[in-house]
């Protein structure tokens, strides 16, 4: 199972790269080859962690930072893209309401003060979406650059040659430990850490301490151990409704958490507007109130998976 | 039940107003008089209103504008200070939360990111402060002269003589009509106004629209005059606790509107620092989410209300 399991990824992960390669490492082919190849590896690695007692230790040690190395390069052109995007979607609606006229009924005293508001984030919206452009399409190229640097350098062609080897070879190790225990042992570490989430962040008192973040950041690591624990397991369904949306959550909750330190990031940029710098802090808060509501989404899909298991 | 009522409120009109005139219209006394005063007016004003065909209805159309202005006027001050409270408060919780140091298990890469929107938001917090600190004094200092300057005009004087006049005899009209029907009347008006609310913004689409306010704002007027209408009959509660619950809830939304619209109108103070004006969008958006949850929090009082209601 396992074996079987690791060949296939592998093989998913040289298709891939293969792909890339031909693709010309530019446009729409290319990025979905990346983002395969990504998938794979992440699925490699996760896999040689949860199952590490079934494989040959040293030979797993050395390969896993390799891996998370090569996906994390990977990752970062296309995270940029969509912070961006994340961003310029808030801004676009956080005015078009803001300057809306849904009328009807308005009291006199509060109309008079509700449009200096709308204005005021108006004002600095348009500058501060060019601001973000400007700062995370640079930040996107860079990362395009670094990431076709790695997939060109010493130390990626290593990877890819373990990697084929992988496809044809898997280095067990002679153990007694069941497949399914060491799963159990995944989904273990991920039910203490969501508990003790609930002990800590879960109530919202404190919308913007970024320092509440990293352990649901780290749920969603254990999430996703466990969801690739299931897809290697025999019968378990790999992808049941509820984690799917509890990970859907959590990837929410790191968007938005990132997307608010862009816009505060932003907001550091000297000699901006003070209209600028406005409209961004309308946004980093707005993201955060995003990072709360996907706390409480992720509350609920972990909620309705308990009721599930018996 | 009408005459009493009215009778009662003129009396605890005069009362207050004593009380205004020898505190030497400054200090605790003074504002508590102020509140009191306020708060009959009201009631009389509410009073005429709902029930208009059971009163004389030349009379009662000359006194209720009156009585509008005097409370508008006098409410001023009080909600100046109130304002410049919520928004201190809420700038102290969110640069509390930002550099707060919680740690453990934080993930290096989101740990990067983080105390870049701490540090933004504290720069700039301090000097937001001291901003809104200025300005709402200033406007607190106006409404306190405004005020003075009303309870010594002529036009306070003529209302205050009717006052009197109310406190030992109500013109009432020679009518037939129920005051349990007219405050019927009123509970209708409220229970319209909220079911079209549901139809409009209770879904939480667009967290910056100020036009979406208006709607909410009048619902609170409509249950201020159905509560009023309740003190006046016979035999019923009147404040059962779910509409105290949702009175309140709808005074934060009133409150946390505004104090967003003053943390909007600072923002376009002119020169002051990025990080200022940074602070100042966080600080509205904080407070636009403290209207979104107002108007959850009425919605969940309202249905209790439906439930308890056969």
């Amino acid at each position: 199972m396992l074996g079987a399991y690791l060949q296939g990824q592998a093989t998913e992960f040289l298709r891939s790269l293969r792909r890339h390669g031909e693709s010309g490492a530019a446009g729409g082919t290319a990025a979905d080859a990346a983002r395969t190849l990504r998938r794979a590896a992440r699925r490699i690695s996760g896999t040689l962690h949860t199952f590490r007692p079934l494989l040959d230790a040293e030979w797993s040690d050395e390969l896993r930072p390799e891996l998370a190395w090569l996906s994390g390069t990977l990752a970062q052109e296309h995270a940029c893209a969509d912070r961006l995007l994340r961003l310029t979607d808030a801004l676009h609606r956080l005015t078009s309401a803001a300057s809306g006229t849904t009328g009807g009924g308005a009291l006199p005293q509060q109309a008079a003060t509700a449009p200096a508001s709308a204005t005021t984030l108006a004002l600095g919206a348009a500058k501060a979406a060019a601001l973000l452009d400007r700062q995370l399409t640079l930040a996107r190229t860079r990362a395009h650059s670094a990431a076709l640097q790695s997939l060109g350098s010493p130390r990626f062609h290593a990877v890819a040659d373990r990697v084929a080897v992988l496809a044809s070879e898997v280095p067990l190790a002679a153990g007694g430990v069941a497949l399914p225990k060491l799963a159990g042992e995944a989904e273990s570490r991920l039910a203490e850490a969501v508990n003790a989430l609930h002990h800590t962040g879960g109530r919202l008192p404190t919308p913007y301490n970024p320092d509440a973040d990293a352990p649901w950041h780290h749920v969603r690591l254990l999430l996703r151990l466990h969801r690739y624990a299931q897809e290697v397991l025999p019968g378990a369904d790999p992808a049941p409704v509820r984690l799917t949306a509890a990970a859907h959550a959590l990837n929410t909750h790191r968007d938005a958490a990132e997307a608010a330190a862009a816009a505060a990031h932003a907001a550091r940029t000297p000699r901006i507007a003070p209209a600028t710098a406005y409209a961004l802090g309308v946004l980093h808060a707005d993201q955060r109130h995003q990072v709360e509501a996907a706390r409480n989404a992720f509350g609920k899909a972990w909620q309705r998976e308990r009721v599930g298991t018996p």
